[in-house]
């Protein structure tokens, strides 16, 4: 077992991770960066096609040729969500190649990329760093991996890579249209996928680089989301992802009575806030409440003759009709969830791909995320402190990444709307399984049964005081939900086993996930 | 007097420049980079402000809180060209803060900047790096920085600030458009110049950075060109520019007779070529010959029913024109000649601006200028072996800048159309006086007399053998012009003082400029 120390949130992390000595959480930005950022090899035109063209015929070819080794470290972004094609090939040339102890480091690993477990059972892949959806997530829990799981938000990943704390030796940067140098774009094509910019610190950082596209266009290939300028090899499929499961062919709002009731108590909570005004800014997911939530408060902005400067997505359909429409002036676009998106991102030029550097990364000089008025967020967990969790489950199993959530919690005012129980367990805790963000940056809880404020947050508990809304202490709300549920929920019992590590924004360890006893 | 050492090319370079060791010219291509890419220092969001709000109140403010020290390197774009209004106000705020010994790292340097002499008088400043023209050249020339000026090609620029030989302290960037969290953009307000992306290396690598505006747009400033969250501070000015000297109103083709007919005969010469196809691509710069040539040549491609994927910018009305017209598909612009080109970098999807990292930069994973099909550019003096020159005058002074010359060389077809002599000095002559171009990347000398292939383009001499057009070999066209002209120009007589040091693309020492006996 790891060595654990008590960190500034009273969390016990380990000191060391897989071979790497971490910084304990030390409260929010309270760690001060004190090195410089990594920095790549200097290549030479001279050592590249002076034609420009850098196909190479297959993946196995081009990984050869960037000289895989074992114990590489290999990443990709996840834009082709659960309908990537491509990774799991890598893995399969990988291990033709006779490479043991690969580091996988995705953005996001989907259900799709199940087969890769068979390369985590044979060795080929010692262990996945990064956010795990699914099978893989339930593979880690089972502490079944060559170290634990390391789990940082999107700004959180461009950090580490620009901070030199993962280095990748190999990104392989899927993309629905690209040119022979390697200039390459999602907004267009068989598997367009709308932004391709969580690769971009890759291409950025990355030892060799491996665009794989299967919709090839001369040069150039315009816009250049990823640069052929630091791209190394360029390999065609025949299909590198299934449309379908790439974006939805539209995002729906949700049906839920209850989940409508909460979407609309959020927008009727924004609206009486002072942030909601002319020229406001949101940010709000894909999730059917928070979809419903534009959809309430794009009728109140009719209403009151209000339009918001700028959305932050996720894209949908649903935010590219207010563009349309005139509402919202800008979309600066993270991923693009639906056709709709995708065109718009195309098409509109209001509607802006935006890069985890742009939007999150907290060690730059400055980020979007705290610029945005309102963010509306979800989570498997509140407790009373208002701490929140989005990785584990009640039942402590790891099964989802923390994506931007950390990140936007530095938004002015940021929201969660929550039903208060999932198959009678209590939402509201008193003490959050996995710590993944801190209290202090939580604002507002919002339930079926009632909308509970921080009461570090007295602008706002005053700016609603007249609101007719249901708002409560988070105490009486937990209180409510615990009658209803009979009781608190059951605590999961745990080994001493680290299976995960939760990253701060900043680099820091802010809490352990160990493995459930079975 | 500085050691020197001869280096592939023939030429005697300086050991040292500066206090910084320069490794010889090795031929085209031979140099090998090891070393790994400069690091900036890692920042952090909590030491900016979480409202994005950049601003402060003077340049002296934003000077001094870049915490501006005596020896410091302070650098800017020159995309106002001769309008620029912020550069002499910055060492006059340097002055006042009473700093020493600052060296001066721009893109280029404009006439209107002559004040900035008085600095260098008083010692504020130490030095200029970077291209001269006019009164700071004519400086320069006669030896008066503390330490020779030290020329390099655009590429060049961002090669040296990237592997870190230069290290920027304070980068300014004067922004025609800006928002407070220095989200910046050259292609909109009242001192439009298009692209700002010479100052791009400036905001990804310098300790510090200062965007300048005098027009001040909400967040987000779209498109951002300067990323705000490169940007450490923003100051607002009542006026930045002089928007007439900035572009020009409209860029104009030659009138001369003499030109014209160069012009025609380069169009001619390239129509003949396996290169021109469909599809081609070419780059010209905007001088009245090269513009001209553009104007021959889409008449031609009119003609022939034959359309260019892309050309390269610098832009003006006439390539606007011509993709108005859909005889190009793209225009990628280095920088931006005039209004219309403004424009069109606004309003056209299909006019992208570029950055001398896309386009030449010799240390990345290929960069555009090896794929294009040809380029038109000027000289000063070119020689028997094809080498040329564009920095000194056949009187060896220094005062013409590198600009994208060296870096456009490695183009598929170089053309140089010069006219014979100027004021009855021939241009070719046996040795060029400043070795700034390797005749083995210059393919083709078109005047007004006759046209001369570089023997080694065999493939070239055979495309136009049965062109009709005036084909010489270079001994003979430069008979003819001595001939015209009574003889071979003199040659300036130089002391051993080195005042200038040209770089080539790979950052290599390849020739030096001496001080002419006055």
């Amino acid at each position: 077992m790891s060595d654990l120390v008590k960190n500034a949130a009273g969390r016990k992390v380990p000191k060391v991770v897989n071979g790497v000595e971490q910084v304990p959480f030390q409260g929010v930005g309270k760690f001060k960066p004190t090195g410089r950022k990594a920095a790549p090899p200097v290549s030479q035109c001279g050592d590249y096609p002076a034609d420009g063209d850098k196909i190479v015929k297959s993946l196995k070819e081009a990984l050869k040729k960037c000289g895989l080794k074992s114990g590489m470290t290999i990443s990709n972004h996840h834009h082709f969500r659960n309908g990537d094609k491509v990774m799991t090939q890598v893995f399969d040339a990988a291990a033709e190649l006779g490479v043991k102890d690969l580091v996988w480091f995705p953005s996001a690993a989907f259900p799709c990329q199940e087969p890769i477990v068979e390369h985590l059972d044979s060795g080929v892949v010692a262990r996945v760093e990064g956010s795990l959806n699914g099978p893989l997530g339930a593979y880690a829990s089972q502490g079944k991996m060559a170290g634990p799981a390391v789990l940082r938000s999107h700004g959180g990943r461009w950090q580490a890579v620009q901070d030199g704390e993962v280095h990748i030796d190999i990104a392989i940067l899927p993309a629905p249209t690209a040119d022979s140098f390697g200039n390459a774009t999602g907004d267009r094509g068989p598997s367009a996928c709308g932004s391709l910019n969580f690769g971009l610190v890759d291409s950025l950082y990355a030892d060799k680089v491996i665009v794989v596209t299967d919709n090839l266009v001369p040069f150039p290939c315009v816009p250049w989301q990823i640069q052929g300028n630091n791209v190394d090899y360029v390999v065609l499929l025949d299909e590198i992802g299934d449309p379908a499961k790439i974006v939805s062919g539209t995002t729906e709002i949700t049906k839920s009575p209850d989940r409508l009731l909460i979407a609309e108590y959020t927008a009727k909570f924004i609206r009486c806030t002072e942030g909601y005004r002319e020229g406001f800014s949101m940010q709000a997911g894909a999730g059917g409440t928070a979809l419903s939530t534009a959809i309430f408060l794009a009728e109140m902005m009719r209403e009151d003759g209000i339009k918001s400067r700028f959305m932050r997505g996720g894209s949908t359909k649903y935010l590219v009709q207010m563009l349309e429409e005139g509402l919202i002036e800008y979309i600066l676009d993270g991923q693009t969830f639906d056709l709709e998106g995708v065109r718009s991102m195309r098409e509109n030029p209001g509607h802006l791909a935006t890069s985890p550097f742009t939007s999150y990364n907290w060690h730059g000089k400055g980020n979007f995320a705290s610029l945005v008025d309102f963010v509306v967020l979800g989570a498997t967990e509140v407790d009373l402190n208002f701490n929140a969790n989005v990785v584990t489950h009640s039942d402590g199993r790891m099964l989802h990444g923390i994506g931007g959530w950390q990140n936007c919690l530095f938004s002015k005012c940021t929201i969660l709307p929550i039903p208060s129980f999932r198959d009678r367990i209590p939402v509201i805790v008193d003490e959050v399984t996995t710590l993944v963000g801190p209290g202090e940056l939580i604002d507002v809880i919002v339930t079926e049964r009632g909308i509970a404020i921080n009461p570090l947050r007295k602008d706002l508990i005053e700016q609603t005081k007249d609101s007719g809304l249901p708002i409560k202490t988070i105490a009486e709300l937990q209180a409510e939900i615990e009658e209803i549920c009979g009781g608190k929920p059951a605590k999961p019992e745990f080994t001493d086993e680290v299976v995960g590590l939760i990253k701060w924004v900043d680099g820091t360890a802010l809490d352990t996930i160990f493995r459930v006893k079975s």
